[in-house]
């Protein structure tokens, strides 16, 4: 079989762009509208994706006047549609900086026991100080301090996922034996950032535990991705850029002692479609129109760390912006974002349009066809095992895609026709079940790694 | 329409007996199976009850030899269980000492949002070292920092689910005006356990918040929920003690400043059902044959603080047991399993036998007509607003009392024959909407506290 593409849907309200809540066709209450997000899975499995994404940050983005703000906890939006789907896989964000291990670790085991094995983890360590003020820290974590936190915390998330040993349940009436207890380890984790003693109380999940994802693309980022990631979301403007980012990233992931190939990299897309061309471009044309440009200059002031009110919105970027090393924040949205600037040599107004549309991901207005073999190009020239689709509008957009790319995808023979007997999402990307580490002894014919 | 009784379905894997896996209909994989659930949320719809319940710890209690061990993280599963229901409250047990108030105000935000309105909070501090020992903290907490915390806990998160006013989403699409931040209230609250500084990054949720339960019934445990819940759930063992808890509760809530009739209390009661008493007493005998009492005397020593092999499983409690306010864990129900002990003058093996059937909750084994008896005695003799049903056996439990007692009691007019028009759990308690702390100088029709 030729080598598939795997397809994940990144669900966002009214869609990526960010003018999108206010066409006409848009729902300004989508984002805490549960039949919004069941119809967008349920689209997004008939174009046999592999899974949703929902991306987080625990805080509320500066203010509420300009667009769709807050949005349902991801892991609890993702456990109702758990039950309004049957194959589609569930990658929820959720923060190293602001939970606990055991916390998370028992959600995350307890969605993957719900949806049968589709639960997956968007691993981020959340920049910011509005973040942390509401998790009673006065100041912003330092960069390298978050990533140390969070391989902590990987550390101990994993150890809580092997604390019961997957055949432990002996469930013996007669006896009145339930469960064997030297099957059961606890970590006992001593560590600078956690100290967690006892056993998870809930049973090793049908994947053992969820997928690990990642989508910083820092240094730190990713040297954390080489050491747990399987499956890594970028955003890559230039086809070189992407190749680039993908050699790299299997190399680090191969000198971390890891198959390549077991960490799938998704670039961000997103697709403006039409019938022609000049159609496509018209329909981008119309939700660059409803950008209003002085918000789009406060939260580039935002990320550039420079005062309000600094940027011109018809001049390029100002010169003296400090390096990505000294950014404690974003740090790779940072670098993307000046070199998309400066090396198309933007005014700040037209940079806010580029951004509007996918903050920094590749924004793609064609045909159905012109869409499909960007995708192939970069899918078969060593820059993608596939690609995070990110529709502007939703849920039309992304209907638009299942409707006129998927078949075409199809046709090439990149991707499934119809979901096949593998269940879980780990299974659906092509990977191993991992094997529990206490499992040494014994066979296992679940334990693959 | 006569004074109606309230009825919530407390749900454990299968049963709250404690040997209720080992008898030959139980499933023993039960605690982790989706359908189960499902299928006993259904039966308590059928029955019109007004809210399940899920009770909860952050650990693994002593292992997984004796029963069915671990669970889904309840917030999850209740949360899987709104798409599968229509009408009934959610109520989720929580913890206010191992989780982050904007997380967990976020979470049942969210878990409001998505059922319409029917999520409830059984508030809990937590009793026991183990657990501590999950989160980072060495020591058992003393009970009284528990319960400071606990209200701390509270007041920030009434806070962020102010933190929006009702109306603040305004979805100007041609002004590109989303909300209003002047109706955006970040707590900025800074206090000796927590400090919150950002308004909450989801809406103000269809009941406000959810609805707040409590069930700890020592001195502290009864000023917190007069002070905040909403609805208690207690263990009493007799008429003449439910009625003095009842009263006690009653007027400490108007000691608080708040109408007694909006904290509703429901004692949990495990109902064992036959056509005839004898019948009844045989399928109480058969469940307390397969206690495996050398479990119990383990935990009962726990609980007693004793050194494992102290107690004599064929003689009384032993006397200079210390007083409840030297225990800084469980202490109501270290008072109830003590008292019940001593006035009935039981030996260890036979309070094991009655503590087995619902850890100190009334087990009452009767036909449908004496346990609809019993409830309306409580209910009409000022002991109760309602019942928290514990059944011994589940599903079959459940099924029992649905298909015998409910017809009965709603015979005799005490409890409603189908759902009405009224949509959230507050309103099936016939409580009020709580009022926006910030919305002084505008009515609402919302706002009826």
């Amino acid at each position: 079989m030729t080598r598939q593409l795997h397809l994940n849907a990144f669900l966002m309200n009214t869609g990526h762009h960010e003018a999108s809540w206010r066409l006409p066709e848009s729902d300004p209450y989508a984002h805490v509208d549960l039949a919004h997000y069941v119809g967008l899975a349920r689209i997004a499995e008939r174009g046999t994706f592999d899974s949703l994404f929902l991306a987080d940050s625990p805080q509320l983005w500066g203010g509420v006047a300009q667009r769709p703000s807050g949005a349902l906890e991801p892991l609890t939006l993702l456990t109702a549609l758990a039950t309004a789907t049957e194959h589609i896989g569930l990658i929820a964000t959720a923060s190293t900086s602001y939970n606990a291990p055991y916390n998370l670790a028992r959600r995350f085991a307890s969605l993957d026991i719900l949806s049968g094995g589709r639960a997956g983890w968007n691993i981020v360590t959340t920049a910011g100080a509005e973040a942390a003020r509401n998790f009673g820290v006065e100041d912003e974590p330092a960069h390298a301090d978050r990533y140390a936190r969070a391989a902590e915390f990987l550390d101990v998330a994993l150890k809580l996922w092997d604390s019961w040993e997957d055949d432990l349940i002996v469930a013996d009436k007669a006896a009145g034996v339930w469960g064997d207890d030297a099957k059961l380890h606890p970590p006992r984790h001593r560590g600078p950032y956690f100290s967690v003693e006892g056993a998870l109380n809930v049973p090793r999940s049908p994947q053992g535990y969820p997928l690990l994802v990642q989508a910083g693309s820092s240094e730190d980022g990713k040297r954390f991705a080489a050491r747990y990631a399987e499956a890594v979301f970028t955003a890559q403007q230039t086809l070189a850029d992407a190749q680039a980012f993908y050699a790299g990233l299997k190399s680090l992931t191969r000198a971390a002692g890891r198959d390549p190939d077991h960490i799938k990299v998704l670039p961000g897309i997103v697709p403006v479609l039409g019938s022609t061309e000049a159609e496509a471009r018209a329909n981008e044309r119309v939700l660059e129109e409803h950008i209003v440009h002085e918000h789009g200059r406060d939260r580039l002031e935002n990320l550039l760390r420079l005062e309000p009110g600094t940027l011109d919105l018809d001049a390029e970027l100002p010169s003296g912006l400090p390096p990505e090393s000294e950014i404690e924040g974003a740090k790779s949205r940072y670098t993307l974002v000046v070199g998309l600037a400066r090396r198309e040599r933007l005014t700040v107004r037209q940079l806010i349009g580029r951004l509007g549309g996918g903050r920094g991901h590749l924004t793609f207005a064609g045909t159905p066809e012109q869409v499909a073999d960007a995708i192939e190009a970069w899918f078969s020239q060593g820059a993608a095992d596939g690609f995070n689709i990110m529709p502007a509008l939703l849920p039309s957009g992304l209907e638009a895609f299942v409707e006129h790319v998927v078949p075409l995808l199809r046709a090439r023979g990149l991707l499934r026709t119809e979901y096949g007997p593998r269940r879980t999402l780990r299974e659906r990307y092509g990977l191993p079940r991992p094997a529990n580490r206490y499992v040494t002894d014994r066979t296992s014919d679940l334990a693959t790694a």
